[in-house]
Parts: C-alpha cells; sequence; structure tokens
C-alpha cells in the first residue's frame, strides 16, 4: 500500500484559505461557529464564505457558489447537509480543491442508503482528500487555524502543548478539548476523522508522527481498517520516540464476535485488539481519563528506568492513597537509603533516621517551602528511587504556590518523571503544575497507571520472522477439513512433532498396530467430518491390544448410527510426562491471522487461562505468550515436578505461526489440542489436532 | 460492648457553646480559622475563645484559661500541640465540658513515645468524650456548625446535601469537601476520627445512622478497631435502609500478614475485609472517586430493580463510552421494546422502529428540548429499562439548560434511578445537575459502577446460625497440634464425614487393615509433629494390600532420619469419583475467625481460586461461597460429569464454621485437605485434615 501524500494532508492541517461551504452569518448557529472559531484564534490566512443568499458575513466576501470563488482553496469546510454535499464536494473537486472536510452526517453509518450516498461523496471528491463524512473536523493549536464547528472551542484559552489527538468520534475530540483546557492541559493537534471515507486514523497518524509539535499522539478507535498501515505508523513511532496511547472502545463486546471453532469461540476480537497493541508497544488506555492523563504524562518525554516510587507529602491519608494504588500497579514503594534518610530525618530537625517511611510525610515541614523543596530534592537525587510523587493537600488552597513553586525549581535538577498528585479540588494548581510540564492528577490511581507508562520503553529489536514458502508447497491443493492424521502430517511438515501413529483401515489391522507398539494404546476415529469426536465417544484412551478390535467396531457402529462415515482408526501410542497445551491459529475478520496458545485440561480451561498474538509474531512474543500463562508454573516445574521444555514449545508456536504465515488465507483455522509439552530436552507432542482449508471451488 | 451514650456525640455535633483553647486572632494561622470558619457558616451559639496572651479575638471576650470559662462548654477545640494538650483535656474534664475536639498530632501515630502520651490522653479525659487526636475535626453542614481547622472550608459555598462522612483520615475529610463542593454534591456531616482514642468509627456511624438529615453514609478507613461494633452498625444501617460506601486502603498491603499454615498464606487481610464487607451488605468503593460518586447516588434513595439500562445521547462517541462500560460491569444495554422503539421513532419523525438502538443517538432532536425530553420520558416510562443514562454533550456548553430542564423535569415521573454523564468539562451543569438530586457523573466507569451500586439492596432475611454448644463438650481439654485421624474425629463430631479407615501402630498392623478393606489404599504416616505429610514422603496412594508393611517401613524410617517420630500409619480406603476441595479455618488478628473454601488441584492453586467469609456465616453465605469459585462449574457437572452433591458441601461448611464459634480462640487453625466433594446424593468425606489447638500451659 502506497504511502500518503504527506503534502496533500499537510495542506489540510495548515491550510493558507479556507473556503466555509454552507457558512451562517449568525454565529449562534452551528454553520455559523467556524468562521468565528476561525478567527478568534487568529487564523492568519483567506477565509471564502459561499452562501448564495449572503453577500457579506461580518467583514468577509461571501461567494454565491464554488464556482465563483477567486482561488482554489486549500481546504473547504462543508457544512451543508447529507443531500447537498456530494455536489459540492464534486464541485470542489473540479476547483482543485487540495482537501474538503464534510461535516453532515447520514453516511456511512446510516444503512445501505447512506452507504451508497458515502461511495458516491468518494467518487465525487477524485483526487481531493476528504476528512470526513460525520467529522467534527480538525484543530491545529500550533499554528492557530480551527477548522471545526465543536461547542468545546467556545471555552476560554486553549493552551498550547505537544500531545495531538486523532477521534473517531467528534463528541470525544470535543471533549477532550474543554476537559484538558480546564487541567491546563495542552495540545498540538486534534483531528476527527468520523466515517473515515477517504483520509483515516492511520493516515493522520503517518502525518503526525512525523509533526515536529508532537511528541506524544492519544487516539481514540471504534475499529481499525488498516491494520497493516497501523503496524507501520506504530513501528514508525517507535522508531522516533513518539508514544501511542490509544483508547478503544467495544471491550464488552467481545462475546459478539461469531466463533465457528474452539479456538475462534476462547479469541474475543477486542482481545486481539490487545495483542496488536502489545506487539506494537502501544500503550492501551483502560479508562476514559487515561487518554488525557497518560498522554500528557509521556508528553514531558520522563521515564522512568525502574519501578522505585518515591511519594512526598504533607497530609497523610492521601499519600497513603497514592502508596496503596502503586503498591496495587505493581510499583514499589520503598524505604529510602540510609543517606537519604539522614538527609530527610535532618530537614525535620530530627536524628532518628528509621522513622523516615514512604510515604515521607513532612507534615509540620509542610508549611515551610524550603523545607518542601529540600526533601523533593533530595528524594529526586536519591538512588533509591526512580520516580517521585508529590501530594498537594488542602493547605495549599491557601498558599498553592507553597508546592508548586518548589516543584517547579525541583524539576530542572533531574530527568527522572515528577508529578503531583492534587488531593482537594484546586484547579487552579492542577493547571499551573500541568503547564510548567509537571503532570498534575486528581484521581490516586492515575498516579500509578501514569508512573508505569512512563516505565516502558518502546524497543524494536528483533524483526518479525519471514516465512519461507518450502514446507507449504506440498498442501497447494489443500481443500476443506482435514482428518486428524493429515493435519498432523502438516504441522510435523512445519516441524512439530506428532505422536507415533498407525492409520489402520479395519478394526483387525488396528489390533495388529496395536500389538505391534506393544503396549496399551489410544484409538480414535478417523473422518473428515467429525470435528470433535471424543462428543461422540470417538476416543479411548490406555485400551489394551487386546480389546482394540471390539472397541473399533463399536466405535463404527457409533458413528454410522449418526450418520457419519469414518474413513478407519488411528492407532496411537500413550503419551505420559507431558503437560498439555491448545496451540490454535485462526483468522480475525479485522485483524487477520492470530496464534493462540492455552494450557489445556478442565480448570485451566474455566478460567480461560489463554494468550493471542497477531501473526507475524517475533520470538520474544512466542516466548511472551509463554510467560503471560497464569499456569506457566506449571512448565517451570511446579512443585518438585521437572520442568518440560519450553524451548521447544517456543519453536512449535513458531513453527504455527509460519505455517500461518505461509498458507495465509488458504487455512481458515488450525489447532492442537492436546500439544504435549515433555521434560525438558524431549521436545513436545501433538497428539491431536484438526487443520480446515478454505473450499477450492 | 455496651452502645454508646448518643446523647454525649448530640452535643459534640451540635454544641450550644464551644471554646477554642490556643485560639489565635490571625485568621490566616491555623489556630485562629476555627472561630472564622464557625463565624462564616452562622454557628449561633457561644464561642469562647481561651489564650492567656489576649483578651478579645474580634468581638468575642477571650479567656486566659479554662478555669475562667464562664460556663462549662458543650464543646471544646483543643488548638495547643501534643505537649500542653493532655493539661488541657484533664482541665477541660474538671470543667464538666461534654467533648474534646483534640487536633495536635504526635500521639499514637508516634511510635512507643506517642503511644504512652495517648494514653494519658485518654486517663486525663475521664469521662468526657474525645474526638481525636490527630483530628481535622468534624463539620455539621445541616445545622451550620462548624468544629475544624481544615482549609477546604475556606471553598465559596458548600451545598447541604443527605451523604454524611466518617474519616480516619483529615487530609482526606478535607479532599471529598472540596470535590463535593465543586460538583455541587451536598454533605450534612462530616467527621474525622483522626487516632480514635476514644470515639470510632463506629460510635460515629451509631450516630450518623440514627440521624434524620442523613441517607447514606461513606467511610475513609485505614482499619477497624472494633468489627463486632460494625457488624452492629452495618445490620442497623440496613434496617432503616441506609446504605454505608466504605473506601478501605491497604488492598495491596495484603501479602504482609504472616501466614502460618496453608490456609492463611491463601487469605490476605484485606480479603478479610472484603468478605466482612459482602456479608454485612457494605458497598465497598474501589476508586477514590468512587466515594463520592456511589453514595451520591444512593441518597437519591432511588434504586433499580433489575439491570437493564437505557442511554439517551445527542453525541455518539461519548454514549458509546457509557454502553462499553456498562457491558464491562455487567449490565444489560438491550434494544428497547416495540411500543417503546415505535414512539421514540416517531419523535424523530421515522416510521423505522427497527433502526432504533440502544444507546438511543438523538443527534438530530438533540437540538430541540421539547424532543430529547419525550424521549427521555418514554424511556424512563419504558418496561425494558430499569435506569436510564442521559448523555450531555459538548452542544451543551452553549445551551446548559437544554438538557438539565428536560432531566429535572422527567426525574418526578418515575421513581427509577436517573444520572447523567457529562462528556465535555461543564462543572456548571454537573452542580446544577447534582444540586438538583440527578447523580451527574465525569467518568464512563463511574456511570456503571453507581448503577452497579444502585441495583442492590440490602436485606438480612436470614440470622447466622448459632452454634450449639454439645459437640464442642468433647473437646474441652484439646491442646496443640491434633495429628490426622485426631483432625478427622473432631470434624466428624461435627458432622464432616471422613473415609474409612484404620489407625495401625506397627506396619503388620497396617498390612492387615489393608487387606480387610480388600483393595488398594492409602498409606500415610501418623504424627502430631508433621503438619504437611506428602512433602516428606508420608503419603503413598494406591497402595496394594501386600505392599502395604514394606512401604509402612520405608515412611517410618524416612521420618526417623528427619528426626520426628510417628505415632504409627493410617490405612485409607480410595477414593473415587469426588471433586477435590479446600475447607479451611483460621483467626484474622483483626476481624476474628474465618472460613476458606477452595478448589483443590494444582492448577486450581495457581489461581488462588478461594473464597472467604467470616464467622458467623449464614446457610446463604455458604452457598455463596461455593457458587464464587470459578470453579463452582465443575460441582455442577461439567461436560457430561455428573453434578456433586452441593447440599452436603454447604452443609460441611456449615459444620466448619459451628465448629469455629463453639471452640472459639481455643481453635488456632483447622483445614480439610482435600475434602471430596461426591456425585449428588452421596455426600463429602474429608481424606486429610489438620487441626491446631491453642497451647493450654
Amino acid at each position: 500500500m502506497a504511502s500518503i501524500d504527506l503534502n496533500r494532508v499537510e495542506r489540510l492541517l495548515r491550510p493558507r484559505h479556507v473556503a466555509v461551504i454552507g457558512a451562517s452569518g449568525d454565529p449562534t448557529k452551528l454553520t455559523g461557529r467556524p468562521i468565528g472559531y476561525l478567527k478568534k484564534y487568529g487564523f492568519k490566512g483567506q477565509i471564502l464564505p459561499v452562501n448564495p443568499r449572503l453577500s457579506e458575513i461580518g467583514d468577509l466576501t461571501c461567494y454565491p457558489d464554488i464556482q465563483s470563488l477567486p482561488i482554489a482553496p486549500d481546504v473547504a469546510l462543508v457544512l451543508l447537509g447529507a443531500d447537498r454535499a456530494e455536489q459540492a464536494v464534486g464541485d470542489l473537486a473540479a476547483r482543485g480543491t487540495a482537501a474538503a472536510i464534510v461535516l453532515a452526517s447520514g453516511f456511512g453509518e446510516a444503512g445501505a442508503d447512506g452507504q451508497k450516498r458515502q461511495q458516491a461523496l468518494r467518487e465525487a471528491a477524485g483526487s481531493m482528500r476528504l476528512l470526513g463524512p460525520n467529522t467534527i473536523g480538525l484543530v491545529n493549536i500550533s499554528d492557530g487555524i480551527m477548522l471545526s464547528a465543536s461547542g468545546a472551542l467556545e471555552v476560554a484559552g486553549l493552551p498550547t502543548g505537544r500531545i495531538s489527538v486523532v477521534s473517531q468520534s467528534g463528541g470525544i475530540l470535543g471533549s477532550l478539548l474543554s476537559r484538558a483546557a480546564d487541567r491546563g492541559i495542552g495540545f498540538a493537534k486534534l483531528v476527527s476523522t468520523g466515517n473515515e471515507a477517504d483520509l483515516d486514523t492511520c493516515d493522520m497518524l503517518e502525518y503526525l508522527v512525523e509533526d515536529a509539535n508532537t511528541s506524544a499522539l492519544a487516539v481514540y478507535m471504534e475499529g481499525l481498517r488498516r491494520p497493516d498501515a497501523f503496524r507501520r505508523v506504530a513501528r514508525r513511532a517507535a522508531e522516533v520516540g513518539k508514544p501511542i496511547v490509544v483508547f478503544k472502545v467495544g471491550r464488552s463486546e467481545s462475546g459478539a464476535r461469531s466463533a465457528v471453532s474452539h479456538t475462534g469461540a476462547l479469541a474475543g476480537a477486542d482481545r486481539m485488539y490487545d495483542a496488536l497493541f502489545k506487539q506494537l508497544g502501544i500503550v492501551r488506555a483502560l479508562t476514559f481519563s487515561d487518554l488525557l492523563d497518560i498522554p500528557a504524562a509521556l508528553a514531558s518525554g520522563r521515564r522512568a528506568r525502574g519501578n522505585r516510587v518515591a511519594i512526598l507529602t504533607s497530609t497523610g491519608g492521601a499519600g497513603t492513597l497514592v502508596a496503596d494504588s502503586c503498591g496495587l500497579a505493581g510499583l514499589g514503594v520503598p524505604a529510602p537509603d540510609a543517606e537519604t534518610a539522614v538527609s530527610l530525618a535532618r530537614l525535620q530537625s530530627s536524628d532518628d533516621a528509621g522513622s523516615i517511611g514512604n510515604p515521607v510525610d513532612v507534615t509540620l515541614a509542610g508549611l515551610r517551602p524550603d523545607l518542601f523543596r529540600a526533601a523533593m530534592s533530595s528524594l529526586l537525587a536519591s538512588p533509591s528511587f526512580d520516580a517521585t510523587v508529590v501530594v498537594v493537600g488542602s493547605s495549599a488552597l491557601a498558599q498553592p504556590h507553597l508546592v508548586t513553586d518548589a516543584a517547579v525549581a525541583c524539576q530542572a535538577e533531574s530527568d527522572k518523571p515528577l508529578i503531583a498528585y492534587v488531593s482537594p479540588h484546586a484547579p487552579e494548581i492542577v493547571r499551573l503544575l500541568n503547564g510548567k510540564g509537571i503532570p498534575a492528577l486528581t484521581n490516586p490511581e492515575s498516579c500509578a497507571t501514569v508512573l508505569v507508562a512512563m516505565m516502558r520503553s518502546v524497543v524494536f529489536t528483533e524483526k518479525p520472522a519471514t516465512a519461507q514458502a518450502a514446507a507449504a508447497n506440498g498442501f497447494a491443493d489443500a481443500t476443506g477439513a482435514f482428518d486428524e492424521a493429515e493435519s498432523k502430517r502438516l504441522f510435523a511438515s512445519f516441524g512439530i512433532r506428532g505422536v507415533q501413529e498407525t492409520v489402520a483401515v479395519t478394526a483387525a489391522d488396528a489390533a495388529k498396530a496395536a500389538r505391534e507398539l506393544g503396549e496399551t494404546v489410544v484409538v480414535k476415529i478417523l473422518s473428515r467430518h467429525i470435528a470433535h469426536k471424543s462428543d461422540i465417544g470417538g476416543v479411548k484412551v490406555g485400551v489394551a491390544p487386546d480389546d482394540v478390535a471390539l472397541i473399533c467396531d463399536d466405535m463404527q457402529n457409533n458413528v454410522a448410527r449418526l450418520g457419519h462415515q469414518a474413513e478407519g482408526f488411528l492407532v496411537q501410542q500413550m503419551v505420559r510426562g507431558g503437560i498439555e497445551m491448545i496451540l490454535g491459529l485462526h483468522h480475525d475478520p479485522q485483524l487477520g491471522p492470530a496464534i493462540l496458545l492455552g494450557m489445556g485440561g478442565v480448570a485451566a480451561e474455566l478460567f480461560e487461562d489463554t494468550t493471542i498474538r497477531l501473526l507475524p509474531v517475533t520470538r520474544k512474543d512466542a516466548s511472551d505468550m509463554v510467560d503471560e500463562l497464569k499456569t506457566a508454573k506449571l512448565l517451570h516445574g511446579y512443585r518438585g515436578a521437572p520442568p518440560r521444555d519450553i524451548a521447544a514449545l517456543v519453536d512449535a508456536i513458531m513453527a504455527f505461526a509460519a505455517m500461518g504465515e505461509q498458507l495465509g488465507d488458504r487455512l481458515k483455522e488450525a489447532e492442537i489440542n492436546p500439544l504435549f509439552v515433555m521434560p525438558a530436552g524431549q521436545g513436545v507432542r501433538a497428539a491431536d489436532g484438526l487443520a480446515i482449508f478454505r473450499d477450492q471451488s
């Protein structure tokens, strides 16, 4: 897929002239707002209103139609309804306009008619770029260019900052804008992509990642249209060190996706996004307020090198709240080293360094700015801590500068994260701190969330393996469901070892095969038509060779009674000493092929102890999958049991992934269940499996 | 424990005269604030400053010492430092003061010296009631009486409301006060109990539960000194229909408690509080903002009869946020019934009732107040929904009354919960709605949390069983650790059946016992000195009778080599067809005896699938414990397996609880592991067990 023309997007975000199609002279109307906002925020370029019923709007000449415009504008803001937008877009494209922003709703989101209308709109645009429809427009604060009708622009002042926002919802853009303004958090650019008939989230990210005014990106996402483009821009963002924070809705819809196989049923679509974000180093915001708090903290550019947090407070309760939240988030709140403790005690005129805990409570010193500042300085300099939280208590309501001056002064002394928790309602203190680049949070839980995000550093050191096509060649004509033996031959060709087994056509052959194995065996019915053999009594474990023939006859009768046809029997060696796992592959309709790893067994199934990664995967991804399972301890040798062959399990995951990549869309789904992970050095064994190819017809 | 004298607390909260000991004439000083606050909020009674260096403070006569006061005051606010507070408290008590509030810190929280000082303070108070020390005082908004130095009282206006607060931290009280004022949430009374040298959280709750101005209670808790008093007041609160919401810190400290037995290790102290709150119908606030949001919603008095939520929005993104949060919290967001859908479609001039979803998006109608109001009315009246969330978008910034007027008008039409989610930063709208009794939330996640809390109704229909002492009589002299056989006899005497087994002194006796059982058996070493037999090879399962003697000899040698002495052997029937569980009893140092139920087996152990209840338990508690386990499905008959005897399991839990109550402190801990739950109708079997009594010496 070709890269977008960043120059076109540049003209959209930084136009020299803006035509406003359907502008009203009444500033209280939605169609009257954009010109007001352009002027209010000091747009330096040309504003060209178009409205056949007006000859001027304020001091601006108003043109009767697009054809009459004196120049081809960089941007046209189309304020017309859905029924008239298509014509306007066609006229604008004919006029040579670079980009149009269409606010009207009633397109792709409005059923089949709307989708047709959206298609027509897109065609009318031709090579002109289109933002929307169903967008609130864009807000370029860096350059003072407002191309939006959002009521949120009514607010008194919008601070300039280094966060840029891409939102699929215009309302959310407005919400972020007014909430950030209240908190003194500044933005660079905000773009609402709406229905994404043309320019989408990935296009805008691609531009903003290169934007010199942007240090961190916040994304409100309802769905991702181009996962591969997202992968590319996420890698580029990591390269240039600009974190992307995504709030994606739809976490509770995970049950909605229809799933045909066992693997599919365990893997909800939202979990796929989780996997994608994890693999790309994207920070996922889990509450809406995180979508503002995390980018604001990351935009400071500061990162923690470890997880040890110092808390400085003049109010015990609030310090405890922060400490408790940090503990719950897995951060450490250790006591300071001896040297730091001595200096903190001295500040409070005490010799008792042993009494200095964490939170460091300077209730008495708190009212003396010099002591508070010295304590903060000491904590920032201490080798015991990777980050500091300063707690602002109710006493600051009367003396707001007591804490803020100290924090601002100390900030310059260290490059470690310094954040503030503001306990009372104190909006001025919050604005003051955020304005000085000290993230100021109003929820204790957010302090912990933000510090965890500041600990992460996204580095891609390993490229996903590029699959070799050799093994896939043998399966060029594969179609439909494979039976167990065929499935395991497929997996074996990619390097995943099966168990010793014989395919027998008759019951007598099966008995003979069992006697050759010379021990108790597993007997299974073999059929392409039966996906879940054990549900119909098609699997017997621990069968003595002498009983095999009788059991085969029984199975065949069962299957026949259910109307199925069996191709024969599978006689297998019993696997002992392995831990049962599940390894699956299936396609997410939006995000493509994914690998699922899970522990087998009933209890693990009840806990849904599974983990997912999208293809392609790196060896580190595969190894992380194993570690993420709660039951991973079993593999490491739980309670005196031998450790299992984890390296071979990782190999098997990589092999399954390579198979998924090589066979692509042709392989609909595959599963090994159980995959036995044997004691260390003895590899893995695929004891049962299933592969379903797309029908070739 | 005797009930507190509510009349004394009444005089503390509604005094006719207040002495201020150590009052300053400088209102900017902490010691100058209280008189200022008393006057500012219109205290009608007498203010009596005491300060030897001043003759008057403003228009008030200032007394040189406590002895010179013209009357014995109802309340004295002691603003002196820790070193002088004791003398003042003694003088006040001698003067006949009803209650004193001591603000100074440096007592119980400050090491051994501080604890001694606190003891002295308490003794000096005699029969005078004491609030604090280390408190910020109390704030009685219902009656306009401020007995506090909290800087939060600087705020412009404190709305009166029906929530009362008890906080063990003064800073948190201040934080709640200023945050609530900003949001237009009103309080009745707020009390900071500080170190609780005398009056504690339970005393204050006992008073406030009976307070006519209080409908809901919010508690900030660091620890509970009197669990039994808390139980009583929680039951009383449930009787009078006043919900208690608790935010308890210390969730991340759960690992700190030292645990000697297996059961103890699984049950963290914070989980004990969780159990206590659950058993008492207390709502636990899990984030700090919930401590304000949940009581505010509950104070409306409205309750949802089911979990079906209607969402009305004029902004798509924000409606989606609320819907997603509701889904994650287990609430339903169903489409409306046909009749409601038709009426909603008609409001938007449409015949397409099928297009009406939930959230109900009235983007177009949103700008017409009459339509918005009619839609809200229709949703509140609809039998499809138990509660309605109305979303306020950015358009409301320009027209705040559009949504608020409609909500206020509709509220009166229904007694169902109606709450608002305010998407932009719009503090005036939030205040306006809260002031009208419509809970207005600013986090989508909080909407869901609040609705879940509004669904709960606390009804105690069942009294915990009172244990009969009969079974315990046989164990009057019990001391130290019981061996397995003794432990199981103890459990059997309370009605929990063991497995068929024989105690054998010699290896030959053991072999004989095995042959009498006539099948493969379990052989165990028997010793009071070995708590975990299997760790030292003291348990063999599936032993053929002929092998028993040899195995016994081996075990005895093993044990002797480790320096232990065995009392003999236990030869047991093998239990087949049961599901392994763990049933434990231990004492929490603060909250008393507790029962733990968990699934056995390695995987369940890795997931820590356990649940806890404090004694006494009701049969419903016991039944809830079973249901709470993630592995409960195994008991109900998972994947074609037979259902197990859940009734017998509940009986066993009740029996174990009765044992714990009857033996009280004497039984330190007990555990059955495994407890086999047999197929339905076949009961349970205690296959191994342990009981440890307090040493009698």
